[in-house]
């Protein structure tokens, strides 16, 4: 095809879940059977760009200072779940088994890729904390090696003299999972976590 | 979240192959996790919108007045092939099968649909004809109903006096495909189209 096509489509192939040929089919639907529609996408593009930054208390998406879960009045925002990104709270928001706050990290203390609690957003969880909203801490993080030295970080550096209670999400077998296909390090997860059955 | 971010999703989700979640996905990753991404991605669309247009001989994509294939010597210009779209062309010339040149109809005839012998690029190919390049032409059409009549359409309305050989391309059953799988218009058009088996 032609230059502009092939880097149109290089493009489109470096978006989650498109390879070589769906980046192809959509070239060719936004330029050859739907024209229409690349203008409006390149709108939305770029509004969403200029609209949409952080939430300046939890770190989620926002168009205003703060964002929908923030201003949310039905919200417990004494509760707050710690997760690394965006879609983990957008995941667990579709689950629809919370509703409480949330604080978005972005990201997790990794010192092998250089990423240390200055490059998270720790300072507005530990205002946060500091002026008393909050009751409770999830820790929403990995079930990994990383993810474990954050939730660690976290529950050693608390402002001094808060009483915030702290939990970590429940590590086991998934749902409609099977032992015997589950992994070691989730077995043994799922060990570990066991609970009492009445 | 946000009317933007859900607007962009929306957009997103118009493209083929991208589902509701794929599309949140898709937007995420620009808006959170790759923003650097999303202005090259709005500058390969704005470019390519911008760059290519239909060739003026064969209606393939082009950025200069003939595409890539009608400007190619080593290909044999008096053999036309005639497709109902650019991604009919993009598929043959994926299978290497093909040296000759295309014709792109960019539709098919379909009087239920509106669609009449002026909606299509027909005047070029007649106009190609009637210059006397064409020595083949091979209908890479549909197997459909709507197929069909293109190809009546065509093999009727050629430019008086002209001698253009046409064959239209074969049907029957699909590479790996079994007998037992096949559904009964294939397997009518498998037997239709059977040849001498020395």
């Amino acid at each position: 095809m032609t230059p502009a096509f092939e880097q149109l489509q290089k493009q489109l192939k470096q978006l989650p879940g498109v390879g070589y040929r769906s980046a192809e089919r959509i070239a060719l639907h936004l330029l050859v059977e739907k024209p229409a529609q690349l203008p409006a996408l390149v709108h939305a593009l770029e509004s969403a760009a200029g609209a949409v930054h952080r939430c300046t208390r939890c770190g989620n998406l926002a168009e205003e200072a703060l964002c929908a879960v923030c201003t949310d009045p039905q919200r417990d925002h004494s509760v707050v779940c710690i997760v690394e990104h965006v879609p983990d709270l957008v995941a667990i928001e579709r689950s629809g088994a919370y509703k409480g706050a949330y604080h978005v990290l972005h990201g997790r203390l990794s010192p092998i890729h250089g990423v240390g609690p200055a490059d998270l957003n720790f300072e507005a969880l530990m205002a946060r904390i500091a002026r008393g909203e909050v009751k409770e801490l999830i820790l929403a993080l990995s079930n990994d090696v990383e993810g474990e030295a954050t939730c660690h970080y976290l529950s050693t550096h608390l402002p001094p003299g808060s009483t915030v209670g702290i939990s970590r999400i429940g590590f086991g077998l998934p749902s409609g999972g099977g032992v015997l296909y589950a992994d070691s390090v989730t077995l043994r997860s799922a060990l570990e976590g066991r609970r009492h059955y009445s």
